[in-house]
């Protein structure tokens, strides 16, 4: 008997290129469950942003950028569902019945808000920050997401969705599934700083980034002082993470990967990372550069009409249940 | 020079009939509006209702009911633009941006989260009932409403709407009138009970009540011991709601209905109140019989048409001035 495949949410806020570290953390695992069979949902929350006014000038060249990447480390469009938030008004639409279902004191137990409060005072929370796990239940719902794959800053928000699915189902009948977290195991890749990877720091090798640009970042690494190169990620972070980087690169363990370059000191390890990186994304280049501006709106079209019956259909379910 | 016509937002929830104390609250200033020229949008908020079961299970009932109290009271359906909340998605996208502009703390400044609060903690208050005054920003501006005709316990939620439309205009640019708002100088006609007038207390004169059932309420109501009728709504608060019933139905001072009934006691008085009651409804009841279902739809279909037709409209303006 076969299986109804797994439906799968996540999703990118359209603000700049996607990184080394988004495709360790996320997108590697997004392309992989897509290949086992699960039907991928991807949301460009391109309406999130528009409060922010130096995406909001450059949103569209930011939406088709994320596209790129997408199709350039390998998602199929011709399975995945790759879709714009603002595209689908009847996902918006679930809020009001989602907003009764949650009260202000489970609003206020997210970190994110909590930190703020506690440091700056509740003038400072917009009503959007605190109602954020509430959208983030819309776009996970919508689609009936048994899974979403989140980083575990974003718990407490999959823990909101969870709540309103649960008690949507106990008080009008059973139409959403109780989705599961998944944690990715990959620790952070950090940026060339020896900080987090972040597109704002400029510390991050982008997918889209050219072989003497990723050259140029990698030779501007922060290292150490020692010659011999080891991994050990907790005495000697920056170096670790640039051996971490070419291992994960070439699929290897980072320890072979130190020992291969011994005493070569910061010099050879770094050649031996821009090689690793500039081997691995040969081919998400060559993918990329066959792309063309027409394809990337007919892939957003088409994920946008999928998206559409889908938000659709569950809305004239949710109404169902509640009249 | 032609001057634009002013655009009016008003709206009830399908919970049930309307009656005598919406019709000198409300509705007679609606009339008399939309005769004055002003481009009047009547919003059916049956999305908002959809969380409360009992109500929920006869939506369509009371939708239909709705509308077909408002032509009888002569609503120029050619003219009025009359909607449903949920056939309007645009008009839910609108959240996002403004939740944006308003902070949790000024949320919390709305008397009845305050009082809830209050009385029961914030785990009783829910995010619908917190963001009540966001959603209500999105019915009055997603038209551009100039006027909201309101009662004085909706003057908090009013200035939300005003403070999210100047923030709006002055981050973005000028897309939104800042709305004012129009209080009624009607003070609350109260039900046969002496008590606010209220569907669910069974006071209440229907709009669509008969004849006979309107004579029953009346004369069964309270009233007090003192034989001669005199208006005198501090002391004698019953026997004055009587008189001024009379009298708003016959449009005339209620002193003047009160000397009139003088020494005729509660029967007298009574007596007066039903004959004008029943007169006055007589036109409205004349309109409600010649309606038909066919009809109150088409009603509805128009006006879902022309409110998609606006928000879409404005949200397009929106999405420019934030890009």
């Amino acid at each position: 008997m076969p299986v109804p495949p797994v439906t799968i949410l996540t999703g990118d806020r359209p603000t700049g290129p996607l990184h080394l570290g988004h495709y360790f953390g996320t997108l590697a695992n997004r392309v992989r469950l897509q290949s086992e069979g699960a039907d991928l949902f991807v949301l460009v929350a391109d309406y999130q942003v528009l409060t922010d006014r130096d995406v909001a000038d450059r949103l569209t060249e930011h939406v088709e950028g994320l596209v790129a990447d997408y199709l350039a480390v390998g998602i199929d469009p011709g399975a995945a569902t790759i879709f714009q938030h603002s595209a689908v008004p009847a996902l918006n639409q679930l809020m009001l019945p989602f907003l009764s279902l949650v009260s202000v004191a489970e609003l206020r137990r997210n970190p994110t808000v909590k930190e703020e409060i506690e440091a700056s005072g509740q003038a400072t929370v917009s009503g959007l920050m605190f109602t954020y796990p509430v959208h983030q239940a819309a776009d996970i719902l919508f689609c009936k997401a048994d899974l979403v794959p989140v980083g575990k800053d974003q718990l407490p928000h999959q823990e909101i969705t969870r709540l309103i699915a649960r008690r949507f189902n106990e008080r009008y009948g059973p139409v959403f599934p109780v989705p599961d977290a998944l944690l990715s195991d990959t620790p952070n890749l950090l940026g060339t700083d020896g900080r987090k990877m972040s597109k704002s720091r400029g510390n991050a090798i982008a997918l889209s980034a050219t072989p003497d640009e990723t050259a140029r970042l990698i030779k501007g690494a922060r290292t150490d002082a020692e010659r011999h190169i080891t991994y050990e990620p907790d005495t000697r972070p920056e170096v670790s993470n640039l051996v971490r980087l070419a291992a994960l690169c070439q699929g290897r363990d980072p320890r072979l990967v130190a020992e291969e370059v011994g005493g070569g000191g910061a010099a050879g390890l770094k050649k031996v990372v821009i090689e690793s990186v500039n081997e691995f994304l040969r081919p998400i280049r060559a993918r990329r550069a066959a792309l063309d501006r027409g394809e990337l709106r007919r892939v957003l079209r088409r994920g946008n009409e999928r998206a559409n019956e889908v938000a659709d259909r569950t809305l004239a379910e949710v109404r169902a249940v509640m009249t």
